[in-house]
């Protein structure tokens, strides 16, 4: 009953992601999607996983022989409501350090909901959750800079014509004002390279850094069937990257990995940091 | 037990590989893998399937309720000892287009012949079938050069210091001569920037084209459950990736797809071409 209750949601906000991430309809159906899986993973029981990631502590939830992802235990908050929470702190016209923290626990809280729902109801369903990540993170930053993405970007070039090439959220705030380019994935795994490739590509074809690139992350924890938990994280790749390809603006996350947090210290300064630290920024509608 | 034999084949092969690729471990082992592969489909019952790709046929083997991959009824033989046969021809000094041709064709009916066999004898495998194709073009290329490939890449930078980058196949023949760079994958997917994006990241380290980009791939066949193969290609994509990102100089199929085929006539030509015309190249030892 909850599992279809979560779903037809879910079919219902697909469809109405469709008028737009600012329709009322998409509103509406985030909060209710999350509220419902909130809702069903509280009366799961919990167990507790052995981190090996420094300084943080994890569980999972389970129901019968089945079991979430990792759910960081400082992040989660079983408060009722946290995305609509979310939402009115967005309201504000300035976010300060306590606010941004509030702000990333709150959306972790709510995605993570949704996904552990979909792990225990559904069986090696991926797709699911990173779409919802996708319209969670979409939605959000829409509200933020009050302008939808573009899914699509025109390329102009004299020997291949006009072309619309597929991509991540796209944001055009008009002539002379920022764009960014925001790609969201729940993990980067073994494709983070495509972050940069992709600036590359626009930088080519739009000028240098005329898209700052922000990719949204939701964390990259990997819990074992045992249940220990670790981080796999690619540092030093990242600077090769940064240093060789292209230049991301920041890589924003709701659970952000140990390994990367001080990245952005010394060059190629590949800055990583909240979710909430980079709505406080676009909402001053200034650079990234 | 047909099953038994050629999974254990495999594991032999996967030590015998970490000797490298010119060992004589390697050459019987893949020569064993691909002849009980082929014993075990030729086996197998066939079923006609619905092509929409303009001149091409294609059938899959079936096994019980179990379907194999869409096979390619003109680059497919059922004769004794393909890979052998392909091997005898890699050493005559000269490679005339029509022995290029019977080598892509040869290559392929083992190649699928393995694949075939552990779509019907496992679930969901994609694994296994993308690692023995890079061991099977590992080998031929080594082969060709004489060179065994190097599969990490040292990167020196002041900031980063010394860095060994897990890569794909990278042919290093000496001071001043040419170097290969080459990708294997069995189909390229959504993740065909990452071909470019290696090679930007290569000619940023080591300078414009100093590594040449040559990746190899299987085919891009996609098949229904209903039995209608289709070929997914992304050739205005690709283009737009050849004139921004970086510049690769050839891209080898076995099963060259129709859409591709003329890509490197025009600007910023993207050359597909045969498995064999690459053998043949390469093993004149100048650039591709």
């Amino acid at each position: 009953m909850a599992k279809n209750e979560i779903l037809d949601t879910y079919e219902q906000l697909k469809k109405a992601t469709k008028a737009g991430f600012l329709s009322a309809g998409t509103a509406d159906l985030l909060s209710e999607l999350f509220e419902r899986s909130a809702a069903f993973v509280q009366a799961c029981d919990r167990e507790k996983l052995t981190s090996k990631v420094e300084g943080k502590s994890y569980f999972r939830f389970t129901s019968g022989d089945k079991t979430s992802r990792a759910v960081n235990t400082a992040l989660y908050s079983d408060a009722p409501l946290p995305w609509k929470k979310a939402l009115a702190a967005l309201d504000s016209a300035l976010l300060p350090e306590d606010v941004q923290a509030r702000i990333t626990r709150q959306v972790y809280s709510a995605v993570i909901s949704f996904c552990s729902a979909i792990d225990l109801l559904k069986s090696g369903d991926q797709k699911t959750p990173g779409t919802v990540f996708e319209y969670a993170i979409g939605f959000l930053i829409s509200k933020q800079l009050d302008c939808e993405p573009q899914q699509t970007m025109p390329i102009m070039n004299a020997d291949i014509g006009t072309l619309k090439l597929p991509t991540d959220l796209v944001f055009n705030l008009g002539e002379g004002k920022p764009r960014y380019h925001v790609p969201v994935k729940t993990s980067s795994r073994e494709r983070s390279i495509m972050f940069w490739a992709h600036q590359r590509l626009l930088d080519g074809v739009y000028g240098l850094e005329r898209y700052q690139g922000l990719p949204v992350l939701l964390a990259e924890t990997k819990c074992s069937k045992s249940g220990v938990v670790t981080e796999i994280c690619l540092p030093d790749q990242w600077k090769v990257y940064q240093t060789y390809i292209a230049k991301l603006r920041s890589i924003q996350y709701l659970d952000v990995p140990k390994a990367l947090e001080n990245l952005g210290e010394t060059y190629p300064h590949v800055i990583v940091r909240p979710l909430g630290a980079l709505l406080a920024t676009i909402s001053s509608g200034t650079d990234c």
